[in-house]
């Protein structure tokens, strides 16, 4: 199918203090600051394609060794069918000199590195661009919003190393990244912030995570973004934000309510998110920008999607 | 992480009657067919975008209205968490103003659109490049040749449209797509095929499927690749093969044996599958070739991956 | 843990008119009209036990073969180790003779045979015995009345064949099974109803869905319970209802609203359902009455379990 | 149906040497020692009810707060429905004021309270009875010795409180239970040990379990049967064997291979084990015997089930 992106972006309200994009790409818009993204930022991200060197930004998804909220099940693998099945490969047709292994997966949907769906957010009673909450019931999942109606994010990144930039390995638990960080960075980096991008932001936390010894708890607060990046989002109109944390905001919140910073992004500008990204190894070669594919398995009514993304520099 | 692919790739081995990529990479080999895509590789899928526009080759992961193969279960959605569980919400901090949607995903590797790992095949006691097949085990899953050594695939993606080469909406069921109808579409299309490349094959069989009417069960028979096109993949040192129907090969099988094209090309050549690829609509719109990006789940051990491949023109 | 039922049976409510059972057993109750067993109802089961004969009223737990909803997910097992797995065992001591099969589940709490929870049905904003609505939530499930709180059902069981009494194989789909003749076919039986008894319906259901032929669907409407039934249970004072069809219930539902029996036994009453039982072995062998055993798997914040009950005669 | 053991018992073979019953009950025999267990036994059991109390011997089936072993997935409820679903229940008829809430689950077979199948153990290529290993394959699960062929397990269970017998709250981590101990309890008690006997044993280990701080990891050791055991199970001709902790048998394993007490018992006598069972609120009221109710779920091929057994007394 194609991406239903390929309209002109839209231009940013006149009024920015609003700050939401409700109603911006219309009433039954689900698709939120991904419209922004259109050919000609897919094609600046295929410009970025200088050296075609490709990175990974998935954890691996396994039930030990990585970051895992406990609050969410572990991710299992199954096995479905094993080679040694040979009555069961018997009756499909083989001789007994082949058979095929299959597996299983059990996933949550926002454990490991995956992708925010705009239906996962609620606030006063709503979704994003103001769809009931109750478009999203727990059998049928989000009739508005959901994570098919992302299809795949191409677009093109833009990596903030702020660890790098303020010369540590990580940034410490519950250290705040506000506008000011991330503009500073980005200015020493000498890169510029456009509309319809993906911004990227290296806090250092699973350089952290990969530094406890076995057994040791990772301490619950994190880095991450605060409240005062918004209006820096929205300035640039980005499209969507990822990091290397849990939760893209800092842990414990920014002053005010639960999962500020999801609200503001999520539910009031569309802004998608994605979390726990591997982006240490893009740090380490000193890449600032790229062409960045996020392509979520479309699951009808999901609220998310465990994801792989990729960066093609 | 860093694709480990960057290194240059390796010539063709000089007897092609041998028909296998063993040893070729070394004996620690798992990625097979994968290390014929180096970086220049990569910057020939980049080169081939021209327009931004994307397509997202996956289908909806839904229990109804997609192919679903009955004896692999159906893909779920449960409710993890609901913005209704005010109560879970407060104990988190929110103040009953916010709450999220959140999902767990039971999903097969092998059914709905996905990609097979080398560990997915086993003949004659062995997987590719010879490991054990006891390198495979229900609980560890695949310590040799699982999906998480894939990392990605990013390449060049040449699409050959047989049935519209055919002028026919779909192959008929069990029809052959041998070598010889390949060549002679790619040649009609007017696009090279080269080492390292992603063919992909439409058959139209999504095509068929569409058009059956509700509850009616999708024929048996499948048009698909025939034997003769493994010579023809090794020929042309492809570095992975997709197509829209559910085994890529023809079934009933080409003669001789169970999944014989799967033997030969995962077993053998180390040519990685994708299964269940939405491709008509890149063949409604004439592209031939695109950036190919594909980013497998890293399971640790798994046999494949649910995937939502994307091409970028 | 003992069984919290020991406590004397208290006496039903002066005004039967009002057909509930809230606050009978406290505010706090959330056991229902299983109160009504107490030490007597157990010894009164016991004593039926006069020639050792078991009868297991589960259905296989498949695929395949048995009655599924197709709303619900099929169960499913997956191997989780196999005895092959020679490389995990040797790591956990195993000297290579030896190894083990094991499995995991997934089942619906509602599919199959089962038993039914009283957080299981909500109306007019409250569960049984005034709990909120509320009280149930996607992540901590029911925490008011979930099946938890049910520990062990042991007690008399009634069986009133009412095909057999009919003179058919089963009754036709569809069909309501009243008071009337639910107190014809126990009186043509000759045997007792008493406060506290666990009463098992036989309608035939689970025959014809075994006269049918392979890849054929069964009807959409089943026989079952009608209204009226509700005043006749509720003057015997029993303790639970089972019977071999999906919903208890007649399908189409008896007039008014959505599983009308069920609102009125479990919300009103607060007597649990047992679904899908095979009970045509007791009608064949003549049973009428027996010690009854239903050991749900204690699952917090259960709305249900599948529970292979115990008939011994 | 009904429970195929109403066959008389057959005797104990002739030498005991042989510490074996293959063949006992015929070649095609999955049940094992479950065949002790006729009429005379469910009455001797029912007898055995005299105070109408029942005691549940399963665990909360939870994610949190019961002993789960770490190689196996905790088990887990999802929300399949939740009664706030509106749109799903208005399309199923309700008319707003009705609705229901369902679970899914997903547990291991063994970990919690749970039966062992006799396809659970394989040693030297066999199960119990000389099937072959092959008979148990990942996909198609055991067509030999799986739980649905245990159908219902109901006779008598006599509890032999050792912890109690020995004064103390619970056994030591690794502290052997053996021949003469079991005997000593025994005598103490006053009670007699007879073929067919489901024989329950309690270490304390749940209460040791209940006594750690939160967070607090339990011991890898556990105290359990010893191998001397086996003879006295075998001598006693026993239907099962139940006990409190994790393994029935002593952890470190007694002398020699892994599991040996398993194998001695599952695979050579084919004996069945209940593990994790709920056994002090019995051993604190002084039971010493009782009518023993266990039904697994019949999960066609599956390696054991989850399990709530009962006890009546």
């Amino acid at each position: 199918m194609t991406d239903p992106t390929i309209a002109e972006p839209t231009p940013a309200p006149s009024t920015p203090a609003a700050r939401d994009n409700w109603g911006r790409w219309g009433d039954d818009d689900e698709r939120g600051a991904l419209n922004l993204i259109g050919p000609a930022q897919v094609l600046a991200g295929a410009t970025a394609c200088r050296t075609g060197r490709t990175y990974a930004l998935g954890l691996k998804v396994q039930r030990k060794g990585v970051p895992l909220i406990d609050f969410r099940p572990t991710p299992e693998r199954y096995a479905l069918f094993r080679d040694t099945d040979a009555g069961t490969f018997a009756k499909l047709g083989s001789d007994g000199t082949v058979g095929f292994n299959e597996d299983v997966l059990t996933v949550p949907t926002h454990n490991g590195t995956h992708m925010d769906a705009l239906a996962h957010c609620v606030a006063d009673g709503t979704l994003y661009n103001g769809f009931p909450a109750a478009a999203v019931e727990a059998n049928r999942g989000a009739s508005r919003c959901g994570i098919e109606k992302v299809g795949v994010v191409v677009g093109r990144a833009v990596l903030l190393d702020v660890a790098g930039h303020l010369g540590v390995d990580w940034l410490e638990p519950g250290q705040k990244v506000g506008a000011d960080l991330l503009e500073s960075c980005r200015s020493a980096a000498g890169v510029t912030l456009g509309a319809g991008d993906v911004l990227l932001v290296r806090t250092g936390w699973l350089d952290l995570f990969a530094s406890l010894g076995r057994g040791e708890k990772p301490p619950f607060a994190q880095p991450g973004l605060d409240l005062s990046t918004v209006d820096y989002i929205a300035d640039h109109d980005l499209a969507a934000v990822g990091a290397d944390n849990a939760a893209v905001e800092v842990i414990p919140f920014d002053a005010g309510g639960y999962l500020p910073v999801h609200v503001a992004l999520l539910h009031r500008l569309g802004v998608v998110l994605f979390e726990h990204l591997v982006l240490s190894p893009m740090a380490a070669d000193g890449v600032v920008e790229g062409l960045f594919v996020a392509a979520p398995l479309l699951v009808t009514g999901g609220s998310g999607s465990p994801v792989n993304p990729v960066v093609v520099v």
